[in-house]
């Protein structure tokens, strides 16, 4: 079915939508690295020769979202001019380089019975992403899909509506140069918010969601979903500067945490400082932090040893503040900060600092969160950093994925038995 | 809190269980191996201690049991005896011989960064299990939950009360003598149904729920739940024939896959025969069949191979025996073979017996099952038999744990990072 057909029932339409995905889930499934290669290929150069058609659907994107006030800062993100577009071409191109993590089949080991036992690693199935704003997720997430052997379906944001129906007309049209199914990819053609709820639904057709964007966003997925999302809320990461750390690396990596980049969810949010380290780090930190205009709210102790800073209420140990602001608090060791970490944390990723090996080892134990990290910056958080080559989001859940996740999120594993004629004697 | 205070009110009751396992899996966390072994061999201890306490416990619930009318086959499985007594302490020096999965950091390496990134598994936290009947389960489980850093609750059936809470007892006792937590192992010590309701709406404090039981159990419990489980539904498992199958193999493996025993979810339910093997499998299969008393429902092709067999109707397809009766059907060939089981299995064990290469790897490819095997019976998938040294329970689901789930399926990964001071450059 061609999706410029306006549909009347919205539940037929993704019921429709969903159904296809599974049925091209199998074929996806089997595809050759060669078949999911050239896919690729073709849908970057049709993309790339689609620029005009692509600026101008995405000029009625931007005027219809300048017109409705949207703010600045997502009509930036919207914008899809030449830059956006080799961007999206070429890391078409990165994930096609990625090594195909389809088939792998490891810890394969012959049993006493005589069987040979490993794991196969195999595609989900069928994967949907729904996301906000930026229109190259819908290229993006195309590719990582289709690259570890799944269906996909994507719901972008209705502010740019027009400039994805038209990423995704150069997807569709290049799988139907291939031997894959063209329903591999499938946008939900519609602004209808409903669809949304609809799609959380299909349990029966759809394996997994990934939902890329605001809280708001997530907490109504997470909420409505009755199936497994991947997905990270919040980023309350913190840095630990314990008693035995080096002066000059706290103090790089406590303002590299937080100040690298603000608006990301690996960036630190609360500094907890041993209290026999914060007469030696804290008065210079806190000049370096406000030299590049971070505000400083800390605990009475930091406020004796750096001054004219707001003074920390409870609600400072959970905020997420995405921008300039830093919750500094003076700990009593190695225990009370890996309490505070669990306690007020959000799971995500959190660092020490230390030349202790003991406290680094027990930090590394005991803090409960996706990354753990010694002697680094929180903002090395990230799927290419971790050199898993693409990244299709970050996970503060424990089961499936956890942490920066690449293509291996977006599969599983089987078990694989080889025989030659084994039967169970009981 | 003693467990044997009345709770007026059940969901105070459940959270304050609740509550306490959390708690307790910090410490579990970051529990060493020689105290989980100190702990697990203190509990094997006092079980053996307790010999006639637990018999006599148990007699109380056969009695009241058998009073009830239970059907004799749960009456059996329900039975404490010396026999399974040994069995319950055995098994738990076998989980403390098994190697401490926690702690064990894999694919460790350096990024060009600087920084090394691994990843470290960790216990998955708080872990609920609910069972039926079987009260070794209350002492298995403990002891996986220990050695793989979880705390856990525990919800027997009411049918099992009495010996699960003295098992109970012996576990709190021999926890009481270690340095672990004694809420690392929890009772729900009441046999109000409504507490399992409770259970499955904890999700800030338990992490996953195992059902082992009966199917209604399980529906109930995935229905009810809002944390995750790992179940499985159903074991329609098929045997496939191949066009270049040895006769004498495919004929072993087809019995061994049904009959090896009857009333396990490994067995076998239907077989397909390629239609070019039927008339030199068939006939000879269905007297072996015959001879152990197994019930044939089979397609049009094979009632002309084998006499007096009832015709098979569609349910049939759908149907999990669990007894000797087999489903067996004529197909045209490989793909309508995997077409067939992954449109009418459960996702559980298939086999296809074959002496064709491309065949076997089509099949290892295209069947979506938690374990696919060539040449070997269904009745290898279990844990023990994959040399998982344990098993918990066997999942049919794609994500975090798939196939037989052993203690690995009770942990998770996190991403460790080793640095040096690095810092992100952007």
């Amino acid at each position: 079915m061609d999706f410029s057909i306006i549909m009347t029932d919205l539940s037929v339409y993704i019921e429709h939508l969903t159904k296809e995905a599974r049925q091209a889930s199998f074929a996806m499934s089997i595809a050759s690295s060669e078949a999911k290669s050239f896919a690729l290929n073709a849908i970057a150069a049709r993309l790339d020769a689609s620029r005009d058609q692509l600026k101008s659907a995405n000029a009625k994107d931007l005027e219809r979202s300048s017109d409705a006030g949207l703010e600045q800062a997502l009509i930036d993100r919207l914008k899809l001019d030449d830059i956006a577009i080799d961007q999206m071409v070429e890391g078409i191109a990165q994930v096609d380089r990625l090594a195909d993590p389809i088939g792998e089949i490891t810890d394969l080991s012959f049993r006493p019975s005589g069987i040979q036992v490993g794991r196969m690693r195999v595609p989900l199935g069928t994967i949907g992403i729904i996301y906000e704003s930026r229109p190259n997720v819908t290229a993006d997430a195309a590719a990582l899909c289709i690259k570890s052997g799944n269906s996909c379906i994507l719901r972008g944001g209705s502010e740019a509506i027009e400039s994805n129906r038209e990423i995704s007309k150069a997807i569709t049209g290049a799988l139907k140069e291939t031997d894959l199914p063209n329903t591999a990819v499938q946008l939900v053609d519609t602004v209808d918010r409903e669809a949304v709820g609809q799609l959380l639904k299909a349990d029966e057709d759809i394996d997994i969601i990934i939902p890329r964007g605001g809280k708001g966003l997530i907490e109504r997925i997470t909420r409505e979903s009755s199936i497994p999302v991947i997905k990270h809320l919040d980023g309350v990461c913190h840095v630990y500067i314990d008693e035995s750390a080096e002066i000059k690396m706290a103090i790089e990596i406590a303002l590299n945490s937080k100040a690298s980049k603000y608006a990301v969810c690996n960036a630190a949010e609360t500094l907890l400082v041993d209290s026999c380290m914060a007469s030696d780090v804290l008065p210079m930190l806190g000049q370096e932090y406000k030299k590049i205009g971070v505000e400083i709210r800390g605990c009475k102790q930091v406020a004796e040893l750096i001054s004219d800073i707001t003074l920390a209420i409870d609600e400072d140990w959970h905020e997420e503040y995405l921008g300039p602001v830093i919750a500094i608090k003076v700990v009593d060791g190695l225990a009370e900060a890996i309490e505070h970490i669990n306690a007020y944390g959000s799971h995500h990723t959190d660092t020490i600092v230390t030349n202790n090996y003991e406290n680094s080892r027990q930090f590394l134990k005991a803090v409960d969160s996706a990354t753990v990290m010694v002697n680094a910056s929180t903002q090395f958080a990230d799927g290419f950093e971790f050199g898993l080559g693409a990244e299709i989001g970050i996970s503060t859940d424990k089961l499936h994925a956890r942490g920066p996740v690449g293509l291996e999120g977006l599969t599983t594993q089987k078990y694989v038995v080889f025989g030659h004629g084994e039967v169970r004697h009981r």
